[in-house]
């Protein structure tokens, strides 16, 4: 039995890892601010004597201060960070604040409370437009296009100073795009949405080519946990995914006859859904499977468990 | 004629930068706080009137949207940061200010402000550890082993994400160390300071096979402007350096000589001299050479031109 902090539990992916790590026996603490993370995602672990629930801000240094001087954590897992990249565009400062300083914010906790294990939720957007490329963990140079990619990159990098300068070990597990149930936002809503209002017709951003690979949520959470089962370097840095895509084109026929529709697609034109996307990405995934870890799910399989969640929960509540 | 801020402009590079485009005709405004950069690096050029001094911070906001509002700036030399790699080992927040929020700052006012180009300091210190690799520009994984390279990635890292965003051009110019007149600190001072206490032994730190490339800063200023001149990139990268190394051992040498002392080194042992310092790099220069530009000055004269300067200089002033 481990003592656990997760930051963003209450996220559409920390509230798996939270059912996840409590099944297994251990104590979970979850700090969320509800910014983008949904109470009824926790809301069944509430009663678990496991489990705590701390509704604050990982900025709040006080707050953040207090939980790490009542317990002793064995590991923390940071996933809080501004998870809708296009939001960011207008307001850098909300990836500065909640992507970059929240770890900044935890790892001065943990140099100060000597917490030696960190499982930070990096991703694919730190390599930036690596077109036709399919880039592995050592892929250069990194100049990531959202200021998402670029603050979950700076994060990485003073994770690995801080590493190298008070013997914390890190997990950095590079996540893609992540589908199934308790997804908040993205293409998948959007098209929803869009249905409702005009169920014959639906506009797609950009000309439907884009393709990116879906990692279905219940496996990128057995993936973090075999990677920190399995790999014992000081810096352990994975790209974790799906083989094969899904293409924007793919994902509106799926929400269409999902929804049980036969809308005709139009597309806006171009390569690109809104600034600071990336269109084609191929992600090499030979480290993970050499660690010995596959997806179990394929990446439609993953987009269609998404749409399923989607259609299944009442919409105004999303 | 173009309208220049440098940051950190009375620093040991930055007023080296001020000189060269003061000399080129330009209206050069310096901000530095002088925390690290020293009034009279730049006392000659008080009376320029093309040359305007700010004292004060990058941070302060009202200050730096007072300056981007008087002056409509063709192009920011973003200089400012610490500099001094060890010293943020106890205290982080150190180069998080310094080093990384300096740089939002900077981009914040280009942002809003419409500036188009900015010209970054970063530095080789942002690949970390690269045992024995003779690092090209798209060196990866990219894990600093100081908070200062931390802070530099991260600062290239949210420069990428602005220029994709808003259309800015951005110059990195990754420096190795760099020695020359009005150099104020490193192991060049420590041995001065040392050997003016002890002169007949050295305590030089590690076994003194520690191996840098040191730049003359003149060449450095040299090939930063020859970059802006001949790339024309949206992200434009470079290694800055001179080929050829020199060791600690040779250095110590070359100081004891200069000083006309016989002292003997005695050597601490262990092949790093602190945390977080790198102890064998090589830096891969072929990019630079084949954009046609080479230094003038080998590494050794370098840091023979430094330590005649330190020699010069009272090092009560330093």
């Amino acid at each position: 039995m481990s003592n656990i902090l997760i930051t963003g539990g209450a996220g559409f992916i920390g509230s798996h890892l939270v059912d996840r790590l409590l099944s297994e026996g251990h104590r979970v603490v979850v700090i969320d601010n509800l910014s983008l993370g949904l109470e009824r995602n926790i809301a069944h672990n509430l009663s678990n004597a496991s489990f705590e629930f701390i509704k604050g801000d990982v900025l709040d240094k006080n707050l953040m201060t207090k939980i790490f001087n009542d317990t002793k954590f064995d590991i923390v897992f940071h996933l809080a960070a501004n998870s809708d990249i296009a939001r960011s565009h207008a307001d850098p400062s909300v990836d500065l604040n909640m992507t970059f300083m929240t770890t900044y914010s935890v790892l001065e906790q943990m140099r100060t409370h000597d917490v030696k294990k960190l499982m930070f939720a990096s991703t694919s957007a730190i390599y930036g437009n690596a077109y036709g490329i399919e880039v592995t963990e050592t892929y250069g140079p990194l100049f990531p296009t959202s200021h998402y990619g670029a603050c979950k990159l700076a994060s990485e990098g003073i994770i690995a100073s801080y590493c190298e300068n008070y013997g914390i070990q890190a997990y950095i597990t590079r996540f893609p795009n992540v589908c199934g149930e308790r997804t908040t936002h993205g293409v998948l809503h959007d098209f929803v949405k869009k249905l409702k209002k005009h169920p014959c017709e639906l506009e797609v951003l950009g000309d439907g080519r884009q393709a990116k690979p879906y990692l279905y949520v219940k496996d990128l959470v057995d993936a973090i946990l075999f990677v920190i089962q399995h790999s014992n370097n000081q810096i352990n840095y994975f790209n974790l995914g799906v083989e094969g895509n899904t293409t924007v084109t793919k994902i509106a026929e799926m929400v269409i006859s999902s929804m049980g529709l036969s809308a005709k697609i139009r597309y806006t034109g171009g390569d690109r859904g809104w600034v600071g996307d990336v269109p084609l990405f191929r992600y090499n995934l030979d480290k993970i499977h050499q660690l010995g870890w596959k997806a179990s799910l394929s990446s439609d399989e993953a987009v269609q468990k998404a749409i399923d969640y989607i259609l299944k929960v009442d919409l105004c509540n999303l």
